[in-house]
């Protein structure tokens, strides 16, 4: 039987600018419960009896060699997203959305996919550093090459020092849209929500959603390797993921910058953990309830 | 002088289904403060010089030995409840709600006591892998065994994957009320805790009050056995727990989960102690204002 | 070219009552980022372009002599702010305000000066076990010697249980105002500053701000000496101090009681940077658009 | 092919008198390395091309049922045992010996196997606190059951403060030999080892070999339950081990009481997994140069 | 019955020259254990059966006040010592060694007591910073002061770059003698030790035992305030305590800067605890083979 | 006036196959101690009035972009050592010694520097999973380059279990002598360190001294990226530090492999600052008594 939704690890961390050790999050957020998924309390449904989840295991990631470990993310995203199943991949650093985003860009027509993108930081730089491959980068290698249009990449949370103006110049020009922390403050997430899968969905049909496990606060997610403080708490950035599940057709998602050796307590490891679940349970809805997740989606 | 309070250890944690070390809670929220109580700053009120706070010291709880150790729980609590002094208890984990609760509960007249339990878990199994002292079962054993009413037996703050459906069907029906994170989100915590109160006192004339430290996000409360992303902030924490013990008759009190092991800076047993420092400054106004608490509650 | 900020340590926490460390918060504080601060998101400023920041070094605090230490601190700051640059002092503990702000005041005529102080204690106490250098008390020692009118000296978070009544009388004998969490918590952030910037200023024409990263709950600040849970966000405060620096002159500036060794992943001494980081975007701001901001301010 | 190793992890720690966590002691030696072994430097061979280890999985313990969980792991390791493979059990704590031994035993010749034991604590009592399942009295159990003859049990490493005189007069009365850590002290590690394998040989033809954690010194191995200072180092501990399974019939061998949640930067997991893998290295010596190893080893 | 033995806590820590954190010592070191010293297995003797030991509080250290501090713990020490009890100190940073020893030499006669101070650093300097009651200067006020005489002050395990040359000038002129870790090293710890003793035991009858817990390396001892890498081991130290309180009338002794905010899994406060426990057991011996332990021995 | 010796920060990390983190190893080793080095106790030297140090800040190490920062590092070296002052290197991972002695080597005639080098790893390996720059490898590359004759590149401490054999079989073909860990144990580390500096300067007449933190127990450094139980003691290696820059013409040092993240207390980073002062200070003890050091060595 085709699973409908796919795990895998992305242990790949060297393009991170600051604190490494993000590839080992793909180890640490797959065990980061302690307990199986049998009742989400508010969506009232087992997820895992509704939908088929395997473990796809690791892209093949080699220490040092960035081309041919992105190589190896890109090819094992595609294999699961051109059968139609949707791939999760746990990061590694968020550089990893270059590779995971193409693969999935292209298992889908031309201009179909749109990206919801919470974070604290843009991640739009031309390069850094001259690294094409960082970690602050590969949204705009994903708008640059024309994978997402920048009209349809939104982002949510964005605060503190960086990027510099002349990157938001540029992200203004693509015609991306963001919505910084200050505006969730003021206006609560559920309406900032809406008018982001708005935007995303201006165009395309299918929602790519991208977790930097930084959007949240660094109270609640220590173990991250850019932490910014006045950041989202978990309580919303679940309900958030969920209304993006429950609202648009996710095709993939990943979670990314969980930093194991700056963690306590596997604080961040299980809030990049529900994330993910959260978004599992939202799919098991919607296909509970006749609407499309996964395979289905496609048919 | 008869006492009005009495603190009690209950350093066991043999219930647990993950991360064990609450057996070393009772110690770390006894020492987790900077100060003595001096003044309540938002209540107005110097609470030790009100109300009379013994520590009755622990239950002699046995590694290895669940059944005697819960029996000493309940002769200990019972020692304190059957004098109408007010018996606040560190756990330990969950599963000593039981005898502690049975203990309070045989110290009143039947049906007289409602709870108000915290929580990111209901803690209402049949039983955990067999097990009738897990951490996960004893609101079902208090219920089962008649010594609290389904129906006023309250929960507030129920999030995460567990139980399962068929939990909540037998919940449904013992007439159990909860009040899950969503709903606090979404309507604040103030009027749930109307809520909550009116449902557990629709019938009773006292409140036993459990709270479970892992109804806080694990942000603020690392140091927890089950720790499950997305819950209440302390702040909102303590102002609930006052309002019970401003409105409500508390007879008793528990605070539980906490485990040192997984703790830092003492985040976590100073957030047990300020919830009970909390309760016992609003009761200290009750009684100032001549209201009732502790043992001449009973009078 | 005259600096227009300069940031100064004050290595000095034997004014602590309870948990040691601060001594170290300079150090820490300084190196606690990620990134130059290159462009304010939310001001949409850079602010390093706009305002000259040196730092100044630290002040010689040695071991033991508290006297001495102090002297070197207030002489140290005095010979910033009587230039007529902005002092942005890293404590440290709270005692460090006294000589801090004593100096700051000396440098603008009497009566010119008020306070806004961050923090989940008043500071006021006569002294301290009989200390006067104690970091309980470093407010009482600036009102008492005339530094600061009661009147404008304005507490912003105060909660838990401490200082007692008497010294809350006194209090309010100087005419000092405070705010408690509880009423952040029922009002809201936005116009409970709106009232202390109005009181600060009721009278003085400069703000000194004093933050005590103790101010913030203890899940986003565990490094520090005395956590009192129930506190502010990251989120808030941070708002708090653009808000404080857009609307007043502020002349002075201190974040304290970051104690490194009690912090994790380096979260305590990350606010207290971006405390000061957001005083500074603001300050540019003004200064941008034709405010007064450091040395122009006084000219 | 049949294995020669199976390695099980034994993750049960409701024996602990203190510090509890040793059940996540097999996920986490079991990956607390950086390698795979490939070359043993100083014996010169790669162990896993000789030998063939397989991961047999854990046996299943349940939270609070010691029976159970006792039974399982007797089982999951007799069915390794009897057939001829070496069984190497990740604890769990020290009463997973009993069940463990007591498989093994059953799988030889009555009398046949002798143990080997490194630990700082004899584990002999009666019971401890009238719990016949603790970590202090699995030996005890195992010479009562006749599992094993007092004679041929021969610990190393004691030191500290317990058990008690009656229960080392009743080792005496048993014929246990044990070398103190005073005595590894003075005579030094190789000689000791000697005389321990000489004692466990006396009689029987096999050892089984149990490494309690602790038998190291806390500063080198933290992550454990019962820490008593003054204890070997790992290049002395790791030498011991492999005088053992180069000249003695080793057909069985467990690695107990490392308790991840005190443990930091895995260095007790690793100390644990080494010695694992030095036996296995060993015995692979053996394999190669024509001796016993495993399944051959009884044919 | 009158005690042998009495505990004292000396919670001072304003001593320190770097990382502080040793006032909360004695509440770290009193719980550092997991059992009851019940019997020594080396020296094969039941400790508290022998002796009488009792805790007597801790001194009260008041923050910011040395002298006064300084004042209480010479006197809480002179209640025991002028009683012939022997006391038992834990620090706190060095210091406290000044009033502490005063206290017992003021219970001899005078010239009787000698001193064998273990020790990465001899703790002579004239004052450091200035700061007379400085961790760093404690042995020189007491030989300054004649309460020991410089020949019969004994150190052990010095080594690292502190104090300058003309500290040890100093020292040499006073006719005090060191053992530096190198000759530990060397020669090995047991005839190193037999000279301490005659050194110390030239002229005086008494011996007072100071015993800083940085004279162990800091892989054995992280939480302490001025680690030097190299030091002794925990096996070589217990052994060396256990040297000096058989052969000789130890009449006091202390144990001193463990910091508990730096300390991981309790490493350091066992450590000191164990060196309390065997000194204790020593006397013990003592006793029950007819020689002086206590109070008897100034009989 | 020229210095003699300068420090370098080698902030590298992106060459480690498991736990990164050593690019903040300049950093934390820099301030990892509590003062200044006054005197060297055992030498009896004041290394700074002797020798004058300087710190030549970092190279500067780029995020992803392995090729330029090995050049950065090659050329800071080179700017110090062609100027005949001694560079010593702070790591960084090991890869960062093959830029650092090309460098060095380079500055010398050829074949007149011998590098004697400690480690748990040989670090030899063709390449790690095809990266040339991986810290698995550095050794290999000056061997292959000719930079270091392979019969004079000694080996001290290795263990475990890599490199494979081939690797070893390679090392024999150049020539190359390493000393196992075993060794060390078997035969104490004073002669050992005697063979190996006849076999470092049987032919060259210079030393580059190479430090991985890892050759010691990761009991002493668990702030290390691939830790290997059975190591060195802290003692043992300052001893062999200075037996080897007392009695060789050491033109260069590195320490390396230093991860803060891992690290507790400053354990790890406290003894790469220890072993660089050695080395200083058995330098200065050369020059003092006439011998070479540092800039007069060449001339």
């Amino acid at each position: 039987m085709r699973p409908d939704i796919a795990i895998i690890g992305a242990p790949w961390d060297e393009g991170v600018t600051y604190r490494p050790g993000a590839r080992f999050g793909p180890r640490a957020v797959r065990t980061a419960s302690y307990q199986t998924a049998e009742w989400h309390l508010e969506l009232e449904i087992a997820p895992l009896d509704v939908l088929r989840v395997v473990d796809y295991g690791d892209a093949r990631c080699l220490p040092g060699l960035a081309e041919l470990s992105h190589t190896a993310i890109r090819e094992r995203v595609g294999e699961v997203a051109t059968r139609a199943i949707i791939p999760m991949v746990i990061g590694g650093d968020h550089s990893i959305t270059w590779p995971s985003a193409t693969a999935v860009a292209a298992a889908h027509p031309p201009g179909s996919v749109g990206i919801v993108h919470f974070d604290a930081h843009a991640d739009t730089g031309t390069n850094v550093w001259g690294n094409l491959y960082s970690h602050g980068s590969p949204m705009r290698r994903l708008i640059e090459s024309g994978v997402i249009a920048g009209r349809n990449f939104v982002q949510v949370g964005l605060r503190g020092y960086w990027p510099p103006k002349d990157v938001f110049d540029w992200m203004r020009e693509q015609g991306m849209r963001w919505h910084l922390m200050g505006e969730l403050r003021d206006r609560g997430v559920v309406p900032v929500i809406e008018d982001a899968i708005a935007e995303a969905l201006d165009g395309p049909d299918h929602i790519y959603l991208s977790v930097d496990i930084d959007v949240l606060d660094p109270g609640f997610a220590p173990g991250t390797g850019t932490p910014e403080p006045g950041g989202m708490q978990p309580v919303d950035l679940l309900h958030a993921i969920r209304q993006i599940a429950l609202q648009t057709d996710v095709v993939a998602m990943d979670v990314v910058e969980v930093s194991p050796p700056y963690d306590w307590a596997e604080l961040t490891s299980q809030n990049a953990h529900r994330c993910l679940l959260e978004a599992i349970s939202a799919l098991a809805v919607k296909r509970r309830d006749g609407g499309s997740a996964g395979n289905r989606a496609s048919g």
